[in-house]
């Protein structure tokens, strides 16, 4: 199974469109040790020539453009591509405004939780991808399938404690917002060849022990690296709000997610979905150094992952 | 006055994700005189320090990545922006979905026509651009305002023949598609300070008497270059449509728009919103030396116009 991480960054990418923090003016500045990265989202493929996405990230014109594997070859039709399906885990921007770049006509089969496909049916404009074309299909969670023009892949979803998305928060529901099960999912990628699977959970409040059990026997990781400690963003002036306000849980600290997936035997765990506020994006940085010894990779765009 | 032509395709872009004619196939890999073209939006200025965008593509993070002029400046605070408001033409999706990239609470005027202030607001995911921050202003037609922010520019807002966006189509509204009046404009961009001024018209369906009136006396014209010819798409395999039933008149022809505009004493007349079919997209082309010959240029992305 070969994954093709496309973006590495959150929502805003990095840098962000309206951030001066440090980091961003630095990589913008073309400092050494930090680089660009698109939003987050990944592709997966068994075969290297039919492939799933995982998220359509507002950057994904530009990550199709940057990714040869997912353009035409030259003796396909006037209108094609190696792109067959696509698998949501939220209803976040980051996550589902680049669907709006999958227009044209192209037959597609889009799976999502259905609190998800109603998130998106609340909103005419991704009526582009004509149900002609492009199928809407509810994941069943926990419950493996096949996704559609992908051979040799299966994918399960399960729940994850998370949050709704921004857009759709209820003031009135209390301290969740109006968040219920299945507005965020983990995904389990499986080659049905190997029966060797990989974790992809980009957005996590917490890790709880049904989640420890999912990811348990995973080769690879793929988790959420939003952010370094829960309170930078409110530290560095962006934002009045903290990690867990969010639906992120932090990389530090005795509840961070360093300490709370230790106990996971996996051959390579790998954060994404990574803020620019993140002092992890910084290559010398101690906090880089920290999750590295702990045995993390952080993702960069145009990461190939074999699992 | 400053233009900057941020992107300069039309929908879909240069190439198109699932396009696999010749021009995409040829700019894809590297062939001499075509250059990848990313979509409709440009940005204006009278100081160079204060922007206002022209429409909001799905690719605006890219484009403000690759425009130092849109980017905060280093003695900016942690979150600011050149980008003060916004003008929509029309509300396809190839000029409203970068709305969605200028989230994170920064403050914004946005201007459109009530028409396509409604086809927004039918889209819960532009509450993304929280209301505390972004102004959501009703443009009056044939009536100057000075965009909020943006000192010395003056924009006049015109109704132009053209077409409502794909996605609110209404197929029982009989040829039309339920089009109505303010669906699509041009503008009028005015520098105050001379009174010179430019017109900018990405989405034009047929050229009127009223429509030339209204061009007359503009040092630089930003024009609808969708199409060379009515059929192109169909001829090319891509698409059932004609350009007239996408809401666009062909550069060619007796009712091109080449021969339309003739009588217009510009200083500069510019093609922009290029569709990926279009043969001018090829610098050596019989297409690009006509258009050229008759007095046009092709926009390409990151052109800078000086009225």
């Amino acid at each position: 199974m070969i994954i093709k991480i496309l973006g590495s960054a959150a929502g805003g990418g990095f840098p962000q469109w309206n951030c001066n923090c440090r980091n961003c003016a630095d990589v913008r500045r073309g400092v050494t040790g930090l680089e660009p990265r698109t939003q987050s989202s990944l592709a997966v493929s068994i075969d290297g020539r039919n492939w799933t996405l995982l998220n359509a990230s507002p950057d994904l014109r530009q990550q199709i453009a940057a990714t040869p594997e997912l353009n035409p070859a030259s003796l396909d039709p006037p209108r094609s591509s190696p792109i067959k399906s696509v698998v949501l885990t939220n209803a976040d921007v980051d996550h589902v405004a680049g669907l709006l770049n999958l227009r044209e006509n192209q037959p597609l089969f889009l799976y999502a939780d259905r609190r998800v496909l109603s998130a998106l049916a609340q909103n005419v404009i991704f009526n582009v991808l004509d149900e002609e074309y492009v199928a809407r299909v509810p994941i069943q969670r926990d419950r493996m399938f096949e996704p559609a023009g992908c051979p040799g892949l299966g994918i399960e979803a399960f729940a994850v404690p998370g949050k709704v998305a921004l857009y759709l928060e209820d003031e009135k529901a209390g301290s969740d917002f109006g968040t219920a099960e299945g507005d965020t999912i983990g995904l389990k990628l499986i080659d049905l060849r190997t029966g060797r699977f990989a974790c992809y959970v980009p957005g996590c409040a917490a890790v709880d022990d049904a989640l420890i059990r999912r990811m348990t026997g995973a080769a690879v990781i793929l988790f959420d690296g939003t952010l370094y400690s829960d309170d930078e963003m409110i530290l560095l002036g962006l934002s009045q709000k903290t990690g867990r306000r969010m639906g992120h849980i932090s990389m530090s600290g005795p509840d961070g997610s360093v300490a709370a997936l230790a106990r996971l035997q996996a051959d390579r765990r790998i954060f994404t979905h990574i803020n620019n506020s993140n002092p992890v994006l910084r290559k010398s940085s101690p906090e880089r150094e920290w999750v590295e010894s702990a045995g993390w990779e952080v993702a960069c765009d145009g990461m190939e992952v074999i699992v």
